[in-house]
């Protein structure tokens, strides 16, 4: 399977701010629209695996470095890989790119598995045996 | 002048998730809100200032720690500081702490002087003065 | 009981789109914290008693018109009222109000009482007594 | 030319709320994203031809009826149509559509051209001659 997978958006009207440019936290919201791809793409739709399940991937770090701004309409592409994957823990890195291959942003975001309502780590290997195989088989370049 | 400045806020309905808390994006945008805050605080109103001039302080680099989180209604509250501040640069330090006290988050941004349309750092020195003589007497941590 | 509550917000950066000024989903929005001050000032947390108990008031209709722009620091005032209040329905009215008082924009929501996860309409004094006792003391103009 | 041109989108984690559904303002919000792809599915570039030129088309009046909630990862296909056209109007219409062909929301948008800065409605034609005969040459059920 894919190590990389990217999700291509066009950059919204309302995704600006009065600067002309993109608002910055529109990235991190993009980060999530690609990480719900990746999985996605590697067979695991988040709402009825995840959400559905009573099991939650929360965020507990997000970085982004911003290079290049944007503005609407542009087409962008997000590479999103995954990192890191271990049984409480899974770290994602993203490169938002502009439609010439230039480097928009760069970032980078840190999950844990928690339990609907709870908000307390859990073991995914405990807490759902079967949700635990198919993340484990995720492409990654490191796993714990 | 205070070297913090508070914002307190009230959690709203549309910046919670499926998951029923704060999705992680909002507390990026509250920085801004924290930030300008903390600029008018100190007699600096962002729109007159910097937007109207045609000077923007744009983002660079964002960073946030995610730990307890939040849901619709809650009562929060977001310190501000600015902890370095250069002709070019400036990078601000953020907690956002629940009614209790208790630390949900911990966040920094950096940010360089552009001018509008061209996203290009500015020396705010030369760019305006009296700008600069305005910005350069924020209590700070460090100057360079 | 007063019968309008008002809501005092500052426009945040966030909310403004690049022709800087306030992008308008977000006067949306606004009605949304506004309505749940109007709950909340009248005793009803909407997270506790609602959201909590499973009964979701949901949004089925939702209508703004716009007259003057703003932009962001502006200081700014809702003022909300529940124009009619059935078994089964609400019906809010807004109005955004800018610093020296003149209309910026006129709203209204109408709402229904569902159940969580099935979206169905519910009357709600057979779902939950208590809670309809309490949404029928609220001040409004008509009553079904 | 096509009389409704159609935008394909999924619905994104973070426009949804605590209740598990699309938080009723992100429909406003992909109203724009229809609008401007109307356009420029017929050849205007709404942030080169209008934006950069000067001219904003604000919106004046906006309207949407709920019917189907939708949740995260849903496909969906907004249909925009163009009802009505003038020198100083636009008057919108969008029909939300969840993957199955059901319909999950329906509503309008209603615009007037301004100059940028001013918020003023000025005549298209008079405003720019060659912008008003490109959307005087849009598909449109009524012209005034």
């Amino acid at each position: 399977m894919a190590e990389t997978v990217s999700t291509r958006l066009e950059v919204r009207w309302g995704e600006c701010d009065p600067a002309g440019i993109v608002y910055h936290p529109s990235f991190i919201d993009w980060f999530s629209v690609a990480r719900m791809h990746f999985l996605a793409e590697h067979g695991i739709q988040y709402m009825r695996e995840f959400h559905d399940t009573g099991i939650t991937i929360v965020v507990t770090d997000v970085a982004c470095k911003y290079i290049l701004p944007l503005r609407a309409e542009e087409h962008i592409e997000i590479v999103a890989k995954l990192v890191e994957c271990s049984r409480t823990r899974l770290h994602f890195e993203y490169d938002v790119l502009k439609s010439d291959g230039s480097l928009s942003a760069r970032g980078s975001t840190r999950h844990a598995f928690v339990k609907h309502g709870v908000i307390q780590p859990v073991n995914l290997q405990k807490a759902s045996p079967e949700l635990w195989t198919r993340i484990a088989s995720l492409p990654t370049l490191a796993r714990a």
